[in-house]
């Protein structure tokens, strides 16, 4: 680990082990030094001109494009090790990095410096005593990124992030080590090229688990931590972070098809929010068919799920009417309805109105994307208003959620929360407010 | 208490039992009831057109005005417990219900009735593939609140809380537990009045420590929680919680006095930060000095000072100039710099730059209200740009950090955190956003 020494005061370091008893010394003064660094590099970047986080954006991909060989060599090192470890073929397919990825990293890069910088937007009013009160968004701070194998995520949270005029911690996965590790010495190097301070990007080495704890109890320092994983680590986040957080990810996601829905239409939909990409969260995880057109409805759709092999995992009336149809189904669980399989998995329910489809999604949904199948507009309307999720679709795949495709040009994540950020947080999620107010003397009476 | 048998399944209550080992029981079966009722209610006040919800406030209002006499008797109970316990005179004070106050109550739910509801509003665009998407307000849900003494804050958090859609879980002060109880039920017979459940508001009557950690756990019912007290509690509230919190209130606020300012205007400023109501949140604890205008500055403000008979805590240069001006100070500690004495005393420092004077405010502030008198803009922008706070003023008081006077109508409270709200948060603060997309049968390619 490279640190500047007394980054961090000694005396500091007695109290925080005393906090963390059980956590390995190293670790806590790798996680709090390059915390420390981070807040102290957060002084020159959040006040940053536009221009000059662009040129450093553009800077970082072209050395992307011209290092390709070396990341790739430093990725080989991580799917060497992934494989000898027996890491699953989807998880290896997410590690790696071949020439078309490195040319994404580099694009992505250079999209986040084609958007508009949030810094310094707002709106401003002058009271009755003549103060002036300008509210503008500014820079959040600090923010700490735990994520999981996908060294993608590594540049595309140290581009978000520093175009909103952040600094970022990132602590990503074990198996992607040798491949972040470029990567942040890579953005390092840009950083410096352009005169910045490199510490606007921090690498935690250590990715045991024991590195997760101190760093979302680092509250000095962080200003927001970010997971991005699997149900086990948002759970263990919002379990035990002192640092305000952020929710992300888990989608069980439902399309309910309603009795008088298109029935070519629906199926279409159904067909691409299970099987067009099923292992992201916003790919749908069950089916939910209407009493009325359930008849009609589920053969036809189980025919295509039979053609791509997706298994369907039924309520009794769905079941019996697949079976009765001659496609392959079995019995569902109270747990299908609370899992996300992120794989060519379905679980099927027929219900008798739209208020029970309603109150399905909100008691096993996660907050994240649903849809309604329906030709008529009050129920249409009955679903938006009352399901409590992110993004409430009509007559399409909830696939849609998506910072890109909404139109915010990337996205850091999909908050499945309601506070600071719903659905797809893009740069302006990435900022916060601030009151600037002018005054020539006035008191308060 | 008072609570529908069987509105919380005896399942969830055994499982309930076991998160919570140390809580006495009949603590937890409040507090999750209470909490499901709250949830359940929002279904219903969810989707309350602003015009029912304005006739509720409108009704609450006339119906304290109408039992004010009741009101003064339960916080008559209040006081003398209050007495008996020997409260300090300051906490008696805030206990009081008079009718001043009680129309006070009435007021500020009349105010909430004519304030602009933000439920609805929002923006809407099309994509490219004709995908129409809007990003509207949409309430919060649950919102419990956390808060000490004060009785009108039962009032004045439902009200705010309601208009924007929410339901709410009180949880106040035991020695305003009658007072509460009895704005509680005034507020049930208004909501029953309209034909709207009662649950829209909820009081947890058991005030005892143990039922703050089980009401800032209830992930499965609450979707904010909102502390409003002293910072034992407020740090209690970020260590514990895991419902989505916002802290408030904690309140460090400084005010340098640059080398060029006016000197008159700056001690009209500083005495109005400090004394016009000290025991506040946006009252100003620390005095930084510029060194070049100490010698001038010093004297005439310790003349105010000592009149007012506010003490002087100071570091070596400034009490060296106070003393020789023949007016009393003490010698500063280093605590000095990080308490909020919410009283009659202030902490004073000479600094020899803009530069020292950021630094120790972003070293010892808590991100709340700060000022610089200064009549050159270079100094000015830098100090509103680098010091980290929700609300930076030039020329003029800490004291207007406020809902009211910065034209909100009212506030909740005053955020120090960056997440979600920052500063005085008001009705929009307490709603979050959700899309509504519309198609014609898109799918993802």
């Amino acid at each position: 680990m490279e640190i500047p020494r007394n980054a961090l005061d000694p005396r500091k370091i007695e109290e925080i082990k005393q906090r963390f008893p059980e956590t390995p010394e190293e670790t806590l003064v790798e996680v709090f030094t390059k915390a420390a660094l981070a807040k102290e590099a957060w002084k020159e970047v959040s006040v940053l001109k536009t221009e000059k986080k662009n040129t450093v954006l553009l800077k970082a991909a072209s050395l992307i494009r011209e290092k390709a060989e070396e990341i790739k060599k430093a990725n080989s090192k991580d799917m060497e090790r992934g494989k000898q470890k027996g890491l699953s073929k989807a998880l290896l397919d997410r590690l790696l990095l071949n020439d078309k990825r490195i040319e994404g990293l580099a694009k992505a890069l250079e999209d986040v410096a084609s958007l508009r910088d949030p810094v310094g937007e707002g709106e401003t009013w002058t009271l009755p005593n003549g103060l002036v009160i300008a509210r503008k968004r500014v820079p959040i701070g600090v923010i700490g990124m735990i994520y999981e194998a996908r060294p993608n995520v590594t540049v595309d949270a140290f581009g978000l992030a520093f175009k909103a005029g952040n600094t970022v911690v990132l602590r990503g996965s074990s198996d992607a080590l040798e491949s972040n590790k470029i990567l942040v010495s890579i953005i390092k190097e840009a950083l410096k090229d352009e005169g910045i301070t490199e510490y606007a990007v921090n690498l935690i080495e250590d990715a045991t688990r024991a590195s997760v704890l101190p760093l979302i109890r680092a509250r000095d320092y962080l200003d927001l931590v970010i997971p991005r994983g699997g149900a086990g680590l948002i759970k263990f986040v919002v379990e035990n972070a002192t640092v305000p957080s952020i929710e992300t990810g888990a989608g069980i996601c439902h399309v309910f098809v309603n009795h008088d829905a298109d029935i070519e239409m629906a199926v279409k939909i159904v067909d691409n929010a299970k099987t067009q990409r099923p292992a992201v969260c916003n790919a749908a995880e069950t089916l939910l068919v209407h009493s009325q057109i359930a008849e009609k409805f589920l053969p036809a759709m189980a025919e295509v799920f039979a053609q791509k092999g997706v298994e369907m995992r039924c309520d009794e009336r769905s079941l019996e009417i697949i079976k009765k149809a001659g496609y392959e189904a079995v019995p569902a669980t109270e747990e299908d309805w609370a899992t996300e399989y992120l794989d060519l998995i379905i679980s099927i329910k027929v219900v008798d109105s739209v208020e029970e489809a309603i109150d399905h999604i909100n008691t096993y949904g996660t907050k994240h994307s649903e849809s309604i199948i329906t030709s008529n507009l009050k129920d249409a309307r009955k679903f938006q208003e009352e399901v409590d999720a992110s993004t409430v679709y009509v007559n399409t795949s909830t696939r849609f959620t998506d910072g890109g495709e909404f139109g915010f040009g990337a996205e850091i994540g999909i908050s499945t929360q309601k506070l600071h950020a719903r659905g797809p947080m893009g740069l302006r999620e990435l900022t916060t407010i601030k009151y600037y107010v002018f005054g020539e003397g006035q008191i308060r009476k």
